[in-house]
Order: structure tokens, then C-alpha cells, then sequence
């Protein structure tokens, strides 16, 4: 509802059009569905563009079953991130149609098919074997909302040749994320290397004075490169999230 | 340098037409000047379609008139961010033809108009009075990159009217850069209005628990809204640094 | 005892209607029982209002058990908070007219129905559905203590039409209570919306930059809302405990 | 604007007694004055009951002195916190009307009389001399906003006896502020002798392991007193703010 | 091996008294027995007048067995500490004369009595019952090392009168050891009621903002009472230890 | 007030020798005295030993005479620490009997002598050169505290050497005070050395990982000498303090 | 690939003697082989002189075989540390020829002994007997790496004299290695008692402030002994590493 | 003293050719030399192979003009670091042959020239212009200390060509120190390039999340090359103080 879409109906409300019960309505009424536990946002992909995303941990899957069916009965796709096996295997078996990627964590429900709609590639880079998960959410998440997607695994910076060897991967790349633990430099390297922008996604891989990915956090958020973003730490989903956005403009 | 390039070298070699001496210079010769103190990157407007950009602090007016020059030999333009007033003062005494933005805190070597060479807006939006530095380090970067701006001010989320109030100002755009202190939560509701790439910024703004920024951060790091990003705390520059290479796209 | 009870006292012995030993006894005998472990509070529901509240974490089971007999021989009500199903179990067992919820971790021993003292209501609000047993608990500690509770889940402030969809249950509310974990900011923007006092507590939902609810915290601690107080992470009990403090003044 | 407002609105266009152009207007008009640096919020006292409050660091004394114009030409008192001395003697040049007390750092432009609307009275009670600056904030902000206050100071709980001797002052007090830096335990203590809510304000007295508040504030919130809140370190106005709140109810 | 000492053996040397070789060997020697794992320090008893005690956490029950039977080898008295039962069963098996304690996770080889060295009692007074496995370790390694011990439970400050009650326990104390989690404000009320040290010991009771015993930690070292020493987090055989020596002072 | 002493005046007032008033006020009076901005408590010779110390940072000249003159005019002697030379020079002027010592930043106000009622030697051990203020502070504090001080300098474990060849003073004082920045080893090596208590003071002496005196607490906290209690950053005071309450028993 | 490669290949396609084909393959092939997770690096050994080493922890059994047959195939060693024992089983269930090391958690493949290449011996010194994994990891990865090594175990600074009995262990070594948990005093004292180079290796070994390792990473940072640089808490692999390269120098 | 030197003087006063006096004098008699405020080390040189060396911070002139006297006067050289000018000036005052370098901040007290003693060549690498002042240390004292050192300055790994476009100097040196601020990432490219120990430094550039050098400390901790270690936070000293010991091996 914006000012425009008011003046039109209050124009219809004084031509009689319009009566005031409905307008009254069409004014006051929530775009979700409230379900016993949730707030459920069916006008999302209205407003977003990308359906509603779930975030699995910290519900059970009965209520990670009933949001999907009621985004599924609002006529919307489906998407469910950090899915363990278990809580998947729960959830097929009530939702035969739904689809799981192990490596991803990522539960879909919607056409097995997505179409292209991003204008370009989107460059997944990661830095060590540990971090593919993060990757492979990043991947996962970017290929259901319409993106071609490169990825180059295995390609931290204290081996810089792998990096620099791949460099033209990089460089065709519309938008790049770049996921590292540890020191997390790989982003500003990375970002050195193109002119387009760059998302940062910290992992929790390493240990002692890695703090669970603080150290790739900071490091990231203090990237001596400028065309560097960040997310959270571990948050494949969200990067891909916004390089989709991107990558539609 | 890529491999296409050097294919074609390697044949001018074989051909006769490339002397050895100076394919070997082509190959090896480095894309900067080194000063005194610095390798100033006289290629990075061509890898990165920006000029090189100085950050002041740590660097005498000296230096940073050193690297200026520099730039300007090379025929590039030149912008420096965080320049106390000050320091300001007597790089333009040194430097006739730099303009310098005391409220941004922004010098600049290059011609007065910037040509618009971004598709659409950006529109930055900061949440209280004191955070009107950074807003203003962003609005002014932006604008010498090249872009229209949109600055809305003052809409702190605990008077989520004054935001409702200018939505159409936020659909507007087509990136979007929040910058907030204390809890930092404008990013959130700004995300969750616009289905549009969100730069978040963290300011130092506040006291206590507020960590110089640090509550700022983590907040928007941990947005519940999936089209933020975030940068470091204060860094309007990289806000809209990012901002401009994503509306070029 | 205070300085007019003690000058009754001590006029008492002086007109020799009050014999020194029992005068002695009355000025220093405790307001406690020491059981083995614990030295139970007998007299808190005269000083406080609202009977003695166990926490359960770190107790076992036949520690809790005793408490509550101890409690339930002194004529006292008894609310144990944060029961794990198991424990809960074993305390059924022993005491089967204690009564156990398990969404909200809340064992009570006591009348199934508490007249209502609260002269208002109070809402609880809560972000995401990953905050549900905190708010659970808030909900069933002033529903025990006494309170007519309005609850509004899943209205997290990226999606703000959600919330702003229900502001006239915010602002009947004599009393408010938020709820919210990642970036906290829900507080923010309810305090905003009324003129009452908000309690805000921040969960330990999230990951990464979340720091088990540090984020939230910081966030709430720093919020531009003037009308907001925090309690500790997942405190849905202390909230409760103030907010009907209040409710009965 | 709610619901039933809207609806009322509506059925006066329906009948033709409101015309399309003002209801828009009353629709979509902003209840804020934007200036040159703030969107000033003139609506606040209708919806919050208490005038604007502007926080002084960070803002210019030019800055202070618009907001306190823009408010006074709207009819509303302004109170400005943490205004250091210098700041104030500037503005009271400007605005000669505005009184300053030096003590709290608070400036006030308003009539120097305010009613007492409070029901009781709020005590605040102050561990350390060093503490009174945070404590003179929350007396004198409790005062402009109509209450009763009692102050109590330099009882800190390594000389029980101090406060002990007080418990009359606690007891009759209708809510509680408790001020206390180094290791906060204070509310502590208050909180196990009274039944009213206390609000716990930490202060950034102490050094080393007190890191600036930090120790108080951590021992505010795992204070195992169920009735104490807790707001940002030395955030005396907050804590008087929502006294002043609860003492209205 | 001191001045005097050397002087001695040099004399005894120049006479003819003592050979090279055995005077050699008598500097030279170690205190100390090399097991496969472990330096075991045999002369320990002699320099610090109490036996090695050994701290379980990060030993197998084989590697403790071993420097158990090396200490008993060398006459001397052997006690563990933080040993689970578990792991206690498995030890008690292959040594029968071994004793444990399940309360305070106590192992000890020795006479079943220790004669009482100390001059006065050593006073523990504890928070919370769930800080009672701390004070059970200070109490029992505080009799094996011959002090008389009085213990006061469960006298959290939030209930003052529960701590008032006993206060002449807590003066007719020699030392003072003052145990709790949370904000930790105990050693700082006691210290305020005695001319003694006070040693305090911070638990990791909590959850939240007390950060596993940090909030208690800050609290016990920024104490406002000048009679307060610490030691590390849950350390009560630290706090013991201390107390013992100053006991026998 | 204890159990008996208060019923000593019951029996007085039942056999008519102390009327009714008086012992309302002897049970009731308050053991300190108020001033302005402070409740000096007068009582604390008597309580605790020593006179009342004040700490002066917070404090403003006029404030910390007033206080002196309040402990004069009560009959006790008194301590600032903490004072600046500017700050000393101003008290100075208005209360010519007070004495500075720079070094110690310590003002006393009493007899120029102390005579000496501790019953042993205590030793104070520093690491560096810049840790000298602390060291000092100490040496101060427990001299006026009416002991025999020895004071062993720039003995860090570096050099492990130079502490080595003073082992002779380690053992033969009574309690030991170990003062040390940077990592804070000092304690530990010296709590290994001798059988007796070790009261660690961390200093702010360092740069980067220091953290302020954090690396030197945490050290401390965690060493593996059994003897050792810390005190606060800095807070050379508070150990001399302890060490005197243990130095008397 | 360097500069004068760089020209000799570049005269040999002007000779004719290189042709273009296979004189781009060799500038632009990369010296690793893809698998389907990890970009193995096959030229490491001919860069870094020793073999790979993989980091078990996040990789699967499955994942390390295939490594280290990558690795094996292309003629290399392969060292995998942080392998557990049944991840440990089903590798060599797979690999027989690989050597597994429960103590260090070190697998080997490749020939059971390794020729001495160090010029001198490398100390490993730890503090305590918990710190045995880390040190035996050390002392297991030196050896494979072809160095004779000293293990002194066991002689924390807490009993000084146990370390000052083996200074001559210490003063015969090039290269040295001190491991400690808790206050991590350890380096420290080391590093003052010899002129060599000293990695100290700070382990999660103790509990509370020692914050898994955090404590004695903070203190060997800030060692007052100069020769000493920090590696990763728990990282025995990484001193071994360094100790390697330098006493190869 | 090791045991071979006390046999030797045990078997020299057996024979009588030693005297008792002097044999224990010569066992106990320190290698140091008391001054008012510090026991300067004098057979530092004979242990360490390196003059001592005085950290100013926390200094006052006198004291660090004293301890240089002190040095001279054993006949040693004096190297003093962080020296501001200010300081400096007075301390050449006083001592005219001494020689002061403001870029590195040092002051030294002996001849010109130092002769080359290390075996090969130490270089410095720095990533920022602003990490100059840090690289500078380095390189100065790394020249007083007797090394080749070559400096390569402003190679930040997000301009990778600039580093890439020097590995030549990289490879041909012994050691490297790598000097860098913000992410910190410089010494994991550079270690993945060389087979040499590599020494980080982390600097305290940068603002906001870079924690004034905690995100590049932390970094360097997790560098995911294995031959870097790290010093202390700006310890530019301290990595020229490993290198030189390094390249003397």
C-alpha cells in the first residue's frame, strides 16, 4: 500500500465504487497467514522476489513441514537452509515432493527446473576443504533463485597459483562470493583481482584463536580491499541471497 | 596479463614481429609507481574503473600531496577520505585545485562534475543526527563516482513513522545504504521494505554498551533481513564503493 | 522488622507484657528453613508478593522435590522454572499435583487457576518462532503470577508490516514484553509504537556474530527506544516477574 | 492513525463531508519537521507523554539550539541530556529561557515548575561518590518529568549497614532506580529488600577489571534479584524515563 | 639449596669431609621423580608444607594411579581434585586405600584423619546451591589440610537477612572464603562485615550474561571491599589452599 | 549489633536501666556520617582496622579535603590514593598536615610514624621498571598499614637470574606481593619459590595483547602456583591492604 | 615460473626450439591436481621442501584417502595431523602402508624413517602433563620431518627447579619449542635462559580464565623475553613447521 | 654456572687452589647491577649475543639515560625503542654520541656502524603506508643487530601484483618479516610463496573492526600458511630480534 494505491481507492470509496467494508479490508489486511506458531509471509515473493527461506535450526520439523505447506497451499516455492539429514528424512517422508541436498543442507519443494533470471555468472570461491559446506549452501541457494554459478574450491591464499590460475573464472563473474575461515583473506585478495562486487562469507572452520570465525570476520570486515561485503559468519545462504539480488539488477 | 594475451605475445615472438627483450618487459614490467613511502597503483581506474582512493589517517599531508601528484601525473583523478580540516587546509595550500567537503570529510583532484554513469539511484538512509558523518562520507563518495543520491535522514527505528513516511524513497532505488549507531536495527526494517541490495553501516555513534559500534555491528550482521550486507564500522567510503559497482552493472 | 516494629517491641518489654527471651528470639530468629542444601526463603511471598521461584538448571531433582515440600508445608506456592521434560517427570512422580508445561519449561505446584491481581494486561511479543519458549515462559510466569497476557508471535521487524498489523494489541497493553534473539531490534520499534514500559529480552537464537544472544543484548541495551529495560538472555522469568510488579501498582 | 480512525475517515469521504485531497493528506502526512540535520519528531508528547529528549553528544551547539526551537515553536518542552558546561553556556546565550543544571548536565527550556504527576515517589539510590554525576541525571530528569524523587547516596554494599539504615527510603518508594559502578552489586542487595520493580543503571566508574562499566553491567543482568531490570551504562535519563513511566500507571 | 647451605657443603669439601662426587651430585640432584609422563615433585611437602595434589581434568586413570603410588612411594600424602566418579571407581579399584569424595570430586590417599594445624576457622559461605560443588572442594581440601572449616550455604545477597543472620559465624573466622556465580556480589557484602581476608571464588553458575563465571569474576576483582582477593573461576582447592597457609601463619 | 550485645540492652531496658529512647537510638543509629556528596563511615577503625582510604579519581579536591576533614574531626587517620600532583598540591594548600609521596600517588593524612604491628616481613616483588608506580603503591599502603616492607625490583622471569639470586628475601617474608605487567609470569615463578601466600597485582604495563593489564590478570588468575590470589589492574592498594590484614593475624 | 624462466622460454620459441603450443602449456599449466573436493597441491615439496600435510578435523575418512593416494601417486610423502583414532582405523583399513601415531593423532605415508636433514636438535619443553598431545605432536611432526629432537616434559615455572635442572637440555639446542596451557608462563623463562630462537605453542589446557587457551596465547604474546614468537593455540604442527625450516637454515 | 663449571670449582677448592670466599662468591655473585630503579642485566651480551635493550614507554628520560650510562659504563652497546622525539632530544642532551632514527623510533648508544654478522638476508615486507612506522623498527634494528635487510614497502595482497611483481627479493632472503594492519593477511601470501620462516606483525592500523590490531593478530594466528609465526601487536622490535637470532644460525 503506498500513496498512490490509497488515493485510488479512497477515489473509488467517494465514486461509490468502492464500498467501504472492502476498502476498509484491502487497507487493513495482513499479507500472512497466521499459523499456531508462525506469522506466515505469503506476500513475500510479491514484495521480495524470491520465495519465503526457512531457517531449520530450532524448529521441529512438524513446524518446518507446516510452514511449507502453507507456502505451498499460497500457491509459493519453498526453500529450507541448515537442514540436518534426519530432520530431512522426517520431512520427505510427510512431503514426498520436496528435494534434499545433503552437501547443501537445503530442502526445496517447488519445480525441479529453476529458470535463469540473473543477467550473469555468480562466482562461488572458497578457500579450504572445510568450508565447502558453506559453499555448497551458496551454490545450492543461488542455482534455486535463477543463476548460472561458477564454482573454484580449494584455492586459499597461501598457495596463491591455484587462485591466480583461475583468475579468468573471476574476472567473467557478474558478482563473486568469497568463503574462507581462518584468516579469511581470501575475499581481499580476491577483490583485488575484479571490479565487480564481492561478498564475503566468514566460516567457522579453524580452531583456537579462529574464535569460531571471528578471526575471518574481522579480517573481512577490515578488508584492505574496497569492493568487499560481508555477511555472517557461516551465512552461505545469505550471500547468495543478496548476489542473486544483484544479480538481477 | 591473461592466457589470451599472452597466446598473442608469444606468437608476435614466433612471428618476429616482438623482440624478445621487450615481450620479456611487457610480461614482467609492474602496473605501479613506486614513491618514498608507497607503490601507488597507477593501473587500478583500468582493473577497477575507479580512481585509487587514500585513506588519510597514519599519513602526513606531505604523503598524502606525494601520492596525489602521483595520480595526477598519471592522468588519474584522486579522492581522499577522513581529511581533518586541518590536514585539509594545507594539502589545498600545496594543491590549489582540490576541492575539500568539510562535512564529508572528503577531498577531491578531478574535475568538478562527475557524469552519471550509474542506472539508477542509490539512496542512503542514516538513522540519527550523530551518524550524519558517515551518511555524508557516503553520499559524497557516491556522487564522485558518479551516481544519482537519494539521502534520507534522521528515521531512527523508534519512530518508525518518520521511515514509513518516505517508503517510496526507498523503492525508489536501486541499491540502498543504512547507516545506524546504537543498535543498528535500521538496516532490518529497511531490508524487510525493499526487495534491493541493502549496504549496512555500523557507526561508532553511542556510549556504554554500545562498544563504539560494536552492538551496531553485530546487529547488522545478524539481520533477520536476508538483503543486507554489511560493512566496517564507519566506512561510508566502502558503502558506497560497493554501492557505485553494483549500479554501473 | 523495622524501626516502629522494634520501638512496639521494645515498649513491650519495657511494660514486661513481652518476656526478653521471646523478644530475642522475635528480633533474631530467621526468615528461613535450612534444609540440607538450601536455605529456603519462607517468608518471600510477605516480602514480595509472588511466591519463591526455583531455577532448575544445576539442581537435581531431589533437591527440587524438597524445596517444593519445604514451600508447600509453609502454605507457600511453588514455580520451578527452565524443567527439562525429564526432570519434570521425575518430579511428577513424586509430587503428583504439581502441574508441568512442557513449551515453557514450568513446573508449578500450586491452585490450577490464579485470580487475576494484574490491573492491566500485559503483551508479550516475540521476533521469530525460534523465540518461542522464552516468550512461552514469560506468558505462563504472569498467567501463575497473576496476569491477563496478550501473546503476538513471529512480528519480527523485517517484515514490519506483521507487526504494525497488530498495533492495537501493543498499545492496550499496560505492560510490554519483547522478545527477540539475532539482531534485536523488535524492542526498538515496539517502544516506539507506545507510551508504556517495554521489558526487552534478548534469546540466544542465532549463530555466528549472534554470540548466543550478545548481539541481541547489546542491541537492546542500546536501544534509541527511551522506554525500554533489559533483563538477561532467554529471561523470559525475570521479564514476567517485573512486568507484573508493575501490573500491580 | 488506526484502524477505527481510518475507518471513520473513510465513511466521511463516503458521505462526501471529507473531500479525497485532505484525507489523503491526513492519511499520509508526516507527524515530524524535518530540519536541515533532523526529522524532528512533534508528535512525541501525544504519543509518549513526555516531550523530546535530545541527547547532546555528537550534536553541534547549533544543532541543539535549532532542535530546541523547532520544538518550542510547536509548543512542546525540550529537555537536552549530557550537555557538557561549555555546550550549555552557548545554547543559554541563544535561548536565555533555557536553565542548566550543571550537576546533571541537563539543559531544560520549559516552564521551571513541573506538576507532579507521579502516583509515588522514585527512589534513587547511588553506591559511590563517584557514581553521582549518573545519579544527578536520573533525580533530575525523574523531577522534569513530575515525580517525587528521594535520593540516597554513597551506600555501596561493603558497608551494609549504610544502606540498611535506609530501608524505610527503599520501602516506601513506588519504583527504584539503583546506581552502581565497579561491581554493580547494589540492585542486588535493593532488589532482595523491597517489592517494587528496580531499574539497575550501571556506571563507568572503576578501572581495570571494571573496563568501563562493563563488570557492573554484567553483574546488573545475572543479578539474582527477579525484580531488576537494567539499562545502559550510565544511562541515568533511561532509567528515569521508564520510572517515571511505571510511576504514572 | 641456598647460601648458607652451599657454604656448608663447600667447608665440609675444602676438610676432606665430603667427597667431590657425592657434593657434586647433592647440588646437582633434582627434588623430583621422572615418570613416563610426568616430573613427579617429591620434595614438595618440604617447600610448601602441604602434599602434591593433582588435578584430574586431562589425566587418564592410569597416569594419575601412577603419580598416586609415586607419592605414596615417597612418603608422602596424595591428594586429586575435580575427579568424576567414573573416573574415581576406576582409581579406587586399583588403590583400596584411596577415599573419595563425591560431593567435592575428592580423591585422597592418606590417614582418614588430619590433625588440625590451623590456628582459627576457616569460614566458606556460598551463594546459590548450585554453587555448592565449589564450596564442597574449598571445605574438603580445607580439612585434609588441618583447618577447622564452618560452612554457610545458600545466603545469596538478594536476601540479605539469610547472611545477616550468621554474621557472627562469619566473625569468629580466621579467613574468609566467600563462593558464587552470577553477579557475584557475596564477597564483596561479606567483606564489608569482617577485619579479615576474604578469599573469593567466582563459579561458573549462570547462563547468559554471567558468561560462564566472567560476570562473577569482574564483579569479585572491581569489589568495592578492600579485603577481597580472587582466584580463578570455580578454583575452590585454590581458594582452600591459601586459606590453609594463611591459617598457619 | 550482634545477637549479644543486643540482648544485653533488652535486659537494660527490662530492668528499667536504659529507658526506651537511647536504646531505640543505640540499635538505630547510624555508624557514619553524611556529608553533601558522601556517607563517611566512622566506624570502620573499629570494624576493620585501618582507617578509612579513599580513592581520589571521580573526585574533586574540595571533595576528597571535605571527606579528610570529616575522618580528622572523627578522631581518624586518613588515606587518599590515587592522587595526581596537581590535585595533591591544591589539598595540600588546605590542609597543611597532609603528607604526598609522588611516587606512591598516596596523601596521608595522620602521624608521620606508623608504628609497626605487622607480625612478619612483607615482600614486594616487581617485574619491569614501569611497573614501579604499582610496586610503589604497595610499599606505601602497607608501611602506613604499620609494617616492614621489602621491596625487590625489575626481577621479571625473563632474567630468571636476578629473582633467583633473591631468593633469600622470597622466604623470609611473611606474605608476598608480586607485581607485574605484560604477561604476568612473575607470581607464579615466585609462588613456586616460597610457603607462603602470593597476592598477584597485574599491571597496565604493556601495549597491544596486553590488553591494559587483561594478559597479566588472566595469567595470574590462571597460574599453576597454588599460593596465588589476585587483585584488580593496577590495584597495588588492595594488596597491601590484604596483606596487612593477614600480616596481623 | 620466475622472470629468468620466463626469458629462456621466450628465446626458445624465437630459436624454434619451443613451440607455441607447449610453451603456453608450460607457463599457464597449474602445479596441482583438481579432485572432486580439494585443489591438491603436487609441487609443494619442490616450493616448500616438505611434503603436504593435511588438517584432519572437517574432512572425511573418505576425503583424506583420496588425498593422500592424490599425493602418493604424484610421488609424495603425505603427514595428516588431528586424525582420531577411528577416523585413524578406517584409513588405514584402506591405506596399510600408512604408520598411525595415537599419542601425536599423526598419520605417515611414506618410509619409516626419515634422514636426519636438521643441522643441531630442536628442544620440545612442556609446561604440565596435560599439554602432552599438543608437545608429542610437535616432537612427532620435527622427526618426520628429518630432525633429531629433545622432549622435556613437565617443568612448569611453578616448580622452577625442575626446568633450571635441565638448563644444559635447553642451551644444546638450535631451535626450541615450549608448550604451556593455563598462564603460559613458561616461554618466558625458556627464552631468558637461551639465545636461540624459542616458538612457544600456547594449549587449551585449564578451565575458567584460562578461556581454552586464551589466557597463556595473551601472555606469550606479550613475553618480556624477546626470543620468542607465538604460533596457534594447540598448533604443536605449526612450531615443528618453523622449527624445521630453521634448522635446516 | 652449569654443572661441568661447578664440578671444575668444586675439584678447585678440593685441591686448594680455590678458596672458600671466593668460590662461593663466584657461585653466587649476580650478573647484574642495581641502579635506583632497575637491575640492569650485564652479561646480557655474554648470554644473548645482543646488547639490552630498553622499551622507553613508561620511562622517564632520566631513568633511560641511566640505564644507557650503565650499559656503557659495562662496556656494552645500548639500543632503546618507541623513543618519542621529544624524549629523545632531551636524552641526546645528556648523551651526545648517541644516536637517535625518528622513523624507527630508536636510540642508539654505540659505533656507526655494525659490522655484518648475520649469514644471509632478512627481509621486510609491509602492506600499508601507514604499517611504515612498524616496518622501519624492524628494519633498524635488524641493521644495528648485523644484517643485510632489504624493505619492501605498500604491498598490500589486495593490489596482489605489487607483491607478486618483487618475489625475487622475497625468495632470496633467509628470513622475512611481514608487517601488516587491518585483515592482516599479507604474511599468509607471502608465506605461501617462500620456504623460509616468515615473522608477522600485526599493526595497530585501521579503525573500527580491525580492534586496533586484534583482527590482524588474529589472522596471523590462523594463517593458513604453516611456516608464519607471530609477535606481539606493533613488536616490530621483537621480529628483527627472531630474524637476526635466525640468521645467525
Amino acid at each position: 500500500m503506498d500513496r498512490h494505491r490509497l488515493k485510488e481507492l479512497l477515489e473509488g470509496v467517494a465514486r461509490g465504487d468502492i464500498d467501504v467494508a472492502s476498502a476498509t479490508e484491502s487497507v487493513a489486511s495482513p499479507p500472512f497467514v497466521d499459523t499456531d506458531h508462525a506469522r506466515v509471509d505469503t506476500h513475500r515473493a510479491l514484495r521480495h522476489g524470491f520465495p519465503e527461506v526457512v531457517f531449520a535450526p530450532g524448529k521441529t520439523a512438524e513446524q518446518i513441514i507446516s510452514v511449507m505447506q502453507t507456502l505451498h497451499a499460497a500457491g509459493q516455492q519453498a526453500l529450507v537452509t541448515r537442514v540436518e539429514s534426519d530432520v530431512a528424512s522426517r520431512i520427505c517422508g510427510a512431503l514426498p515432493a520436496a528435494d534434499y541436498d545433503a552437501d547443501a543442507r537445503l530442502l526445496w519443494l517447488g519445480p525441479s527446473e529453476t529458470p535463469i533470471e540473473g543477467k550473469g555468472t555468480i562466482a562461488v570461491i572458497s578457500a579450504g576443504t572445510a568450508d565447502r559446506p558453506v559453499a555448497a549452501e551458496a551454490v545450492g541457494v543461488a542455482r534455486r533463485f535463477g543463476n548460472k554459478v561458477d564454482l573454484l574450491q580449494d584455492v586459499g591464499v597461501a598457495g596463491i597459483h591455484r587462485l591466480l590460475a583461475s583468475t579468468e573464472v573471476l574476472r567473467s563473474a557478474r558478482v563473486l562470493i568469497a568463503v574462507a575461515g581462518m584468516e579469511g583473506a581470501l575475499p581481499s585478495v580476491v577483490g583485488g583481482l575484479v571490479d565487480k562486487p564481492v561478498i564475503a562469507v566468514p566460516t567457522s572452520v579453524g580452531y583456537g584463536a579462529a574464535f569460531g570465525g571471528v578471526a575471518a570476520l574481522l579480517g573481512m570486515l577490515t578488508s584492505c580491499a574496497s569492493n568487499v561485503t560481508v555477511v555472517n559468519i557461516d551465512n552461505g545462504f545469505g550471500a547468495a541471497y543478496v548476489a542473486s539480488l544483484i544479480n538481477r539488477l
